[in-house]
């Protein structure tokens, strides 16, 4: 799937974040997005909230499931363990790079490091786990 | 902290959820806490999305300590490893379940179980740590 | 399986840790290990170390898959979160409660909490998640 | 710190383990370990048990901790998050690459790619917490 195939999948599938995420990148196994930041996504002070880090992570290790698998919106996550590292900027969008480390039969294994735009530091890192439906082994 | 005043502190501290949660229940070491499901929570097919649960473990977490320590707006996560062990039912709020673990001068750690209401089976859990400014340990 | 079935079958399937843990109690969904403390198992001043919880944790789960399953020697661990929340106590053996949260087609999920014997406060907690083979669930 | 530095501190606070750990190579916040394969790590057929697998990622996030603050037995492991994602080969020692994402003023945070020696794609991940004493803050 290319970085416009994931971007019609994910609005038509999940109507309810369409325009959070811009897929900004697709390369074997890897995948950058960006989470267009908007104020339902801060908590007070600007910064961004941990439960919009949590999404940008889990819809990051989806895209680069799909990335690979092609569109099956049956996949779901079924681990995140996700470390807060810094404080994001304030009102600076965020961007997900996320590595695809294994593609099994039944699981996808990814990690996903997050950056406030424009600082070197990650303010995040997550690794997520994804169940693949039995159908697309067949 | 009781109940109410957790709640007030938290409409107050964190306008962008106000309304989503209800503090059910207080007791030493444990607090039990209501997603009060809306549009804005759910995916295709009326279930509950990943990033709604994590918020609602997120909160939990929070709360539990804040109920030991006292008001802290500061109080931050540093990590939360979460399982999504079934679809939440359709329609329906989620009900958290946390326990404190651990207090610590420097961080605490919880465990929280989140069920569908009215059914037996959680559908996800969740541990997470905060940390907890260094005023506070004085 | 019976906790005296579960011992024959850890003795025979891994013998590098023979003698290394003790089924204390099996129960729907829940098992009780002991780790029986000898010298490997320590770090200096005599506190058990983090390997050592991990291998109970670890053994503890997989134990309680084991005994709604059947004996499957081929169960593999796909992921284990684990905090360390306070130091074992000098030359004790620890106590693992551990309970099965989810036991699906191809995965379970069951968390653990690990006491120093005698000890009122867990020294650690743990989540782990065990791949099932797909000849199990024919 | 040196590898030879991390090497005598290790083998003089961890007697336990020594010989266990090889420190192939220490850069910028990075640093190389390798666990020399014996009969104590080994499952049935030959493979790495998990707990060998975490004592690497344990030892090699302790030691990227330590080659940025200084010699510290004090330093301990507060979180580790590990992924099983590949059988390792059997009768091969595992190289271990750490990265340390955060130097905080309480906390450390790292993630680790553990290889079977020779093969491309990684074994395990992990990422680890360790919490620094107050002392090494001043």
């Amino acid at each position: 799937m290319t970085a416009a195939d994931m971007s019609a999948f994910l609005d038509q599938e999940f109507e309810q974040v369409k325009g959070d995420f811009t897929i900004e990148h697709v390369a074997a196994n890897q995948v950058t997005v960006r989470l267009n930041i908007q104020e339902k996504h801060l908590r007070p002070g600007g910064t961004v909230s941990g439960p919009s880090m949590f999404a940008l992570a889990d819809v990051s290790a989806y895209l680069v499931t799909l990335a690979m698998i092609g569109p099956e919106a049956l996949a779901v996550t079924t681990n995140c363990s996700i470390d807060f590292m810094r404080k994001p900027a304030a009102g600076v969008d965020l961007i997900a790079h996320v590595r695809l480390l294994k593609l099994g039969r039944q699981l996808s294994v990814s990690d996903v490091l997050i950056y406030s735009e424009g600082m070197p530091a990650p303010v995040a890192r997550a690794s997520l786990t994804y169940a693949i439906p039995p159908a697309k082994n067949a």
